[in-house]
């Protein structure tokens, strides 16, 4: 379908739009000729969005999180509190952990996972500053939220031996069947873990 | 969740994009923390991409269809028919017709339907275009596809008005139960007009 819309400027837009997740050639022709026909302000409004979006958006400096400020809105809330920190790979981790309301201490992103196959070393995470942070904030527990993946698990541990000797305690997130989860879909090592960790009923 | 993305100009754009026809708030978070998260040029490649579209794209001057020259790739193709003239709403509905490969001749965009309560009159539409085409071009057939709404059939009716007294045969698209469409849910005027317009099985 790309190939007849009869303006080599249309179908490149639908080719731009079409790499965003979620978008396919069909649904990236609709937008693409949305904003053909929409009011000229409305494709104007969106390209300077984004474009406003990628010049201010910025990392805290201090937990790595998404902000316009020197500091994330979390950061400097007086009702966070400082003395546990929750370790995640990227700033979209926040926002999951945020939806569900479930943690009221700080943040610390370290920006990916270790993964020497990817040449993704210690070195490139927020590891140094990880370790600062502990030192400067008293901090009293860490909580490793990285993904339940191989790069995550080596991740946790290597956090886990950084903070060897500094008196602050480290737990992880639990693995185990997701609520709702039928157990015939469950893969086998989840099913393991979550059997290994069984907890008492009462 | 759009409440919560620590940067108000992430959030616009979350509500800018969330205006696009198929994207709901959640893909729109993820498209847009995708830009974020992607290299600096693909947001400004997108951004350009959209803007360069709506300053070069604009309508042929025969046919109404979208190009970027004075006319159309099909208004210029002298191997199109231009003694049939295919009548159609919207430029998108060329490239619905152009994707099935059913028509050698040309088109003619008029631009809208007639619909005085929305205050969409003839002028307003490309119906002087249409009969100076009629007149001009040797035109011997046209062919109304316009929406089987009750727009649409007003405006083929006004259109078989317009063109009495020309030498010219007007037709219109069959209206009837789609391909691979099962009775059960085919509405009742669509099952009344497919009855009596039944063809013969042999």
């Amino acid at each position: 379908m790309s190939a007849s819309l009869g303006s080599p400027r249309l179908e490149r837009l639908v080719k731009v739009l079409s790499r965003l997740p979620g978008i396919g050639s069909k649904s990236a022709t609709r937008i693409a000729l949305h904003l053909l026909q929409a009011h000229a302000t409305d494709a104007e409004t969106l390209a300077q969005a984004m474009v406003e979006m990628r010049t201010h958006v910025r990392a805290c400096d201090r937990c790595g999180a998404i902000t316009e400020e020197p500091e994330c809105v979390i950061c400097r809330d007086p009702r966070r509190n400082p003395s546990v920190l929750c370790i995640v790979e990227q700033p979209t981790d926040v926002f999951s952990l945020e939806r569900a309301a479930i943690f009221r201490g700080r943040y610390h992103v370290l920006g990916g996972l270790l993964s020497p196959l990817d040449g993704v070393e210690p070195d490139d995470l927020r590891l140094h500053a990880l370790r600062h942070r502990v030192e400067e904030e008293g901090v009293e527990e860490v909580v490793v939220a990285l993904s339940a993946s191989v790069e995550g698990e080596a991740t946790s541990l290597y956090v886990a031996r950084l903070l060897e000797g500094h008196s602050v305690r480290t737990s992880r997130l639990a693995t185990g069947i997701p609520v709702g989860g039928h157990l015939e879909f469950v893969d086998d090592v989840t099913l393991e873990r979550a059997f290994s960790g069984r907890l008492p009923l009462v």
